[in-house]
Order: C-alpha cells, then structure tokens, then sequence
C-alpha cells in the first residue's frame, strides 16, 4: 500500500454566502463538510486511481470524528490515523456568490503532546512495513517538532521505502536536509527553500541542499523536474479555469503512482500535469475530472533532456 | 422549573484573526466554542440567578454532541433536547483583532422532519406540566412551519403556563396572534411587526395584535413596556460600552424570573435592564458581570403609570 502522513488533518468545511462584507452578520445558504488536509486529498486521488492507500497522522474531538466516519465511506482507503485529545481543525472556506471569490479561515489544530507524538511515530514505523511509498503532507499542529519531517523521512529511509515531502518553510527547509527521494514545492515554497525566484535554478539548488529529486508545481505552466535522471517540464495542452485547491495534491499522487508503478519520469509527470489540470475542474480538492484527465493524459507536452550516464 | 425553548440550537464558535480581509487566507489564532441559541442563552442566566431551568429545541449531528456535552457541565441547566438526524447548525463569530469588530456566518440549522416536529411538540407538551413558565425563543429551523410559535403559545396557555415569545419576523407575526403572555422584541423587530418606527406607538400597536404585554429591548435607551397594569421605561444610569449579544436574551431572563418570583412590573423591568446592561460587560452571550448587575439593580430608573383599575 501507498502510506500518506498528514499530521494537521482537517474537517474542510465550505459556506455559500451571497457577498461577504467584513463586519456584517451573513446568512450561509449552503454547507459542506468533508476530511480535509494535503496528505488525505492525494490519498483520495491514489485510490481513485485505484492504488491500496492507509492514511495515518492525527485526528481528535468532535471534528475528528466526522472526518473518520466521513473517511470510513472512500472505497480503498484505510483509517489509520492516532488519537489526540486536543480536536482536528476545522477550515472555512467562505464562498462568495457575487464574486466567485474564497475567503479562508483556518483553525491552528491540536496542540499535539509529547507522549501523543512518540505514540504516532511508532504507528507511522509500524505502517512503513508494509508501504511501498510514503508521503508526508502539509503544515505541522501545535506540539510536534519543527524537525519532526526531518525524523519521518529518515525513518522512511531506513526502512527502505520512497519518501515524498511537501510542507513549506522550515518544515520543509529542516526536512529536505535530511534527503528525501522527493520534494514538490509551489513557486512560492521553492523560493522561500532556496531564496531564488527563478525556477530552474532554485529546483537545481533544491537538490543540493538533499531533496534526491525535485518537482516543482508551477501553476498553469505545469510541472517542472530535476532529477538524477535528468530534466524536465511537463505542460499541459490547456489553460483550465477553476479550483486550483488541491491541484498539488493530485500531483503528489500522479508522482507517487508512478514511482509505485515504475513509471519512466516522463511518464509520471504527465500523470501528475495531467491529474493536477484535471483536478482544477473539480468542485473539491481531493477530486478530478476522470473524464479531462484521460482526455490529458496524451496532450500534456514534456520537453527535458536525460542526464549523461 | 422554567422551561426554556430553543428550537434552533446552535454550536457558537468565536474566531479571531488579526484582520479579516475577503478573498485572502486567515490563520485563526484562538477559537472558543460555546452552546448557543437564544434561549440556551436565557437558561444560563436564569440558572446563574438560582432558578431551576430545563432546556428542549432540536440537536443532532456532531454539533449537537459538542452543545450536549458543554451543556451537562451547566449547573441548574437540565437538558431535554430532542434529537434530530440533521446537524444542530453553527454560528460563526469572526472577531478582527485591529478593529474590534465582529463579522458573522450563521448556518441554517437542520432540516427538521414532520416525524421530528410531532416528537418535539409532544416533549414539550409533557414539560409544560411541570413548568412554572415556558420561553419560545429564535428563528426556526427549516421544516418548521412558519406558524409553529402559535401552537406552542397556544399549548402554554393550554396547559395555565405563562409564555413569553422572543422572535421576528413572520414566526413573531403568527405567534403574537396566539396571545402570548409577554413578547419581547427589540426595536427592528418590533418596527417590522407593526410597520411603526415609534416605540410608545408600536408596543401598543402590538397589544392590540395580540401581546398581553409587551416589553421593547431599545438598546442603550434601556426598556419600554406596554402591559394590562400599566406602562414604564426601565433605563440604566449609564451607558455601558462592550458586547451587546445576548443583551435581549438576559432581559428575557429577568422578565421570567421576575415573573416566577411574581415581583411588581417596576421590579421586573428594573431586573431585565440591569441584567441586559451588565451582560454588555461579559465577553459572550448567556452570562453577565455580576458586580455590575448587583450595582446597577439599585440604579435602574423605572418611570411609568399605572392603569387605571
């Protein structure tokens, strides 16, 4: 199975609202409630695509209990998330009806204690057994280490399996340090990792601070690779208008899927443009457009070259 | 016991942020979550005046679990709220630390079924007998019908006790015409039940609608009421700046224990003022600064005349 971390789970809700005007009292005509948090969402991508997925990180409260009953009823994904007494956060994402436009709120999460800590770092060694790939998601809750990534993927190392890490800040900075086989930053993580705004470079740069391979999210202008292997971008055919929420997500999927699979590069980052453009035209994150992506997958252009043996 | 009816119950959760702007992303710094609703507010007040209160409406879902468990650590708050399928709403405070100000995102509240509305209107039928007064307090969830207050209105007086009805719009039109015993609305509500924006004319107005008496929440002015035994206006000595939330609900507290207790009107107006101006100095609905209640009680100008018998 494909193991995915998320250690700031979340119950994602999103309110309707016809226009959102700061200090007035708005009446919400529509709520929905569904699990929430980066390393859940490329899970839901993976078993779309029909891969064997456990989720483990932590939940707690009476969010944490929606997010698991809600979990319980996706077909291929396995609950193995560690109880905390603190709750889950919630997110709120405020939709306004005249604009389109989301304003969000977001909750810090649970403070994490340190006996809840050493408890989830055992389950997550315990779930390495049996992984064939690992991805740890998305920012850290209150408690748990700044270096916490750092410990994860080494474990993760010497256990053999493949690590993927996307965070940001010094979660990120202290987590590439310890080597993983894979990063995938935004524009703006790459550049706060490495101090340049200039993609090619800073994936260049990211690289020589640990990260084995980088891939970089870029928006519309797709996915951008450097590798031992080589180099390359991976651009979709279209501009698509939408939900860019969770269009990394269903990237690191895309990744992750095709290490699992043994893909060729080429190959796994025309998945990931493709899921990641495919998933714009979905409602939600965590979610695509089966139909777009297949359509896709053949048009996504990748251009690199393959590093001299 | 006095009852207290909420029909609408809600999970009250307070956010703040540094500064609220639409469109942008907000990391909640501090989140508080109370049980909420109108007369859950009144409830607290009155049992924090040593009355004995029971509380019914509808709960369920998640939410509904968070407003029970919060609610059985109230002491002199007894809990028989009935259970629904859907989830008891939340209400969302957002508080912006640079100004101060409040924005407000309140749920609809769950879809309540007929099978649920006939459980809770036979509930309420069985509580009616041991309560020494009866409060319908806030909007109705969907599936209620508009004209539900009248029929609870019409049950209290039934069943000899006293009711007071604390709500607007269309559900205040209806009940008004049940004769309830007291209403209690503020100025807009009572501008929208009797097309006048001038008080003394508008309290009588509401009279003849229906209302045995009535008592006007008129903000900083303080109260002005129209009853069988005469007319009076309860002002505080000073106008009290802070949180103006669940200022009606404590004048709805007062009105009813002073009812129970029997006290003359000028004594239960004086109450209602006092407690509605020291809940402005409480940070949250349902509770009141107790010093400034015991010192303003004795300072509340009551002015006014007796019906001639």
């Amino acid at each position: 199975m494909i193991l995915t971390v998320t250690l700031n789970t979340a119950l994602d809700i999103t309110y309707r609202v016809r226009a959102l005007r700061p200090h007035a009292s708005h009446r919400v005509s529509e709520v929905t409630e569904r699990p929430g948090g980066k390393g859940l969402n490329v899970a839901r991508v993976l078993a779309a695509l029909g891969h064997e997925v456990t989720v483990t990180g932590f939940t707690g409260g009476a969010t944490g209990r929606v997010v698991r009953e809600q979990l319980s009823a996706l077909p291929g994904v396995v609950d193995a998330l560690v109880p905390v007494t603190g709750a889950t956060r919630r997110t709120i994402a405020v939709v306004d009806e005249a604009t389109g436009d989301t304003t969000q709120l977001n909750e810090p999460g649970p403070t994490v204690t340190p006996a809840e800590w050493s408890a989830f770092q055992e389950a997550y060694e315990d779930l390495l057994a049996s992984a064939s790939a690992v991805a740890l998601c998305g920012s850290l809750p209150p408690g748990v280490p700044v270096g916490a990534y750092a410990g994860l993927v080494r474990a993760a190392k010497a256990a053999g399996v493949p690590v993927l890490l996307d965070t940001s800040g010094e979660a990120l900075r202290r987590g590439v340090a310890a080597r993983p086989d894979l990063i995938k930053p935004n524009a703006d993580e790459l550049a706060e990792l490495t101090g340049s705004h200039e993609p090619l470079r800073a994936t260049q740069d990211a690289r020589r601070r640990g990260a084995r391979a980088v891939v970089a999210s870029l928006g519309t202008e797709g996915l951008l690779a450097a590798t031992p292997e080589g180099r390359w971008r991976a651009t979709p055919p279209t501009r698509l208008h939408g939900n860019p929420t969770g269009a990394g997500d269903s990237a690191v999927a895309g990744l992750l899927s095709g290490l699992v699979e043994r893909l060729p590069w080429p190959d796994r980052l025309a998945r990931a443009a493709a899921l990641s453009a495919a998933s714009v035209l979905a409602p939600v994150a965590g979610e695509f457009d089966r139909g777009a992506y297949e359509e896709l997958l053949g048009r996504v252009a990748v251009t690199g070259e393959v590093t001299a043996a």
